[in-house]
């Protein structure tokens, strides 16, 4: 019997629009789809006839093995995850459990991030160099958490924050500000992105001090800026490079 | 006369499938669409009854303050970016330029960019903290670039680089792998994405020191791995968290 494929498809925000065609054109063509509960039940209105295994958000491990299983008894299978399947996705354990079925080819389908549909959102934060940065110390323990947020500002980067708070993690992001404020000054322009792609979808910009107080949670995506990020009439703008940002603003 | 709307729109790495479905219906609808001649040659096969107008690579100020005035005309007008048009794009031009049109409306349509679909070419370098540098200097001080690259790799984070070299920048991967050397062992795990997208579309891994004497340009994007990306069989794999990576690894 001839081993299936896995795919690996990051789905996007949410909506069917922000899929690529590619990402809509794989789910169209497997058998199978896998994923956490929440990202199934975006995608099943569109693709209805799918036969769909969901596992709960913390079982990646099993839900990477199911796939790859159903995949080696000749199926085509959609692993996916919401925003890009390479970015906090599935695609590592993809390939790390593939070893245990060297016959099941894998495929990775990229989709847009929460850092790109949030800039996307916010106008125009991100445009030069920056780094995603996730509170979640599930994985990654704190200290390293704090040295990368250190270094990101001490160097200017723009940082986008992934998983800022969730119910058992309350209070990351306030302690995140405080970190980023030995180093930045309190008025440095910052946003937030909620529910991206969603119909009740958001952003606010504000001050590091005022992100400090903030209510976040997992549906939101929170942007700090670089030391030219401006407000421009409630959207965050970076200039593109330091030499054009000054033409621009003084002349 | 009511004024038209600006999108600026990503494209992704180049071909129809890895558009999003918002950037293809948004080209659709647009009368006239705006960019660099290589993007617009990407498109005019797709749309081939739009109006394009075309300015040269580093004419990136006079598109956008076209696009704009003719936005202002009352026209849909689209100016697209390869990739994803917040991330080294023309999002933020737009919204500076903007102001001197207050009537015209902007809307960001994001877009798969490089970092993504490269590292999806390359199997899943990602996965966890990264950031984003570009090396062109000629918006930006190498003194800051090389800061950066100090600081992502002192708080061990995947580094992306952009822009790695050009006919004008000869040896600037080279100089940035020597940077990194002062901080990362010479056979960290890295990996080149080439013509992301198109028909010659190549990956290979490396180590940091042969990544020093690679060749590389503007249609190379580079990935320098953390401490625990691994090369899988000629793919470049960052396990998902440190607790995972122990539990897999050491079993």
């Amino acid at each position: 019997m001839n081993s299936g494929k896995l795919y690996v498809v990051g789905i996007g925000p949410g909506s069917e629009e922000d899929m690529t065609i590619r990402a809509r054109n794989t789910l169209e063509k497997c058998d199978y789809i896998y994923g956490y509960k929440v990202y199934c039940d975006l995608v099943k209105p569109l693709f209805p006839d799918k036969e769909y295994i969901t596992t709960a958000m913390t079982g990646e491990e099993k839900r990477v093995e199911l796939a790859l299983s159903k995949a080696a008894e000749g199926y085509d299978v959609a692993l996916i995850c919401s925003g890009d399947s390479g970015v906090y996705g599935m695609a590592g354990l993809a390939y790390e459990f593939g070893a245990k079925f060297p016959d099941v080819k894998i495929e990775i389908i990229p989709g847009v991030t929460a850092a790109l549909s949030g800039a996307a959102l916010l106008g125009a934060p991100l445009i030069h160099d920056f780094c995603l940065i996730s509170l979640s110390d599930r994985l990654t323990k704190m200290e390293l958490i704090e040295k990368r947020l250190r270094a990101a500002a001490s160097a200017d980067m723009v940082i986008v924050i992934y998983n800022p708070e969730s119910k058992g993690r309350k209070g990351y992001l306030s302690h995140a500000c405080d970190i980023l404020m030995e180093v930045l000054p309190p008025d440095r322009v910052c946003g937030i992105a909620r529910n991206i792609g969603r119909s009740e979808e958001e952003r606010s910009v504000m001050t590091l001090n005022e992100l400090k107080d903030a209510q976040a949670d997992m549906f939101c995506t929170v942007f700090i800026g670089n030391s030219s990020t401006k407000d421009f009439s409630g959207f965050m703008v970076t200039p593109r490079g330091y030499a054009i940002e000054n033409k621009i603003f003084n002349r």
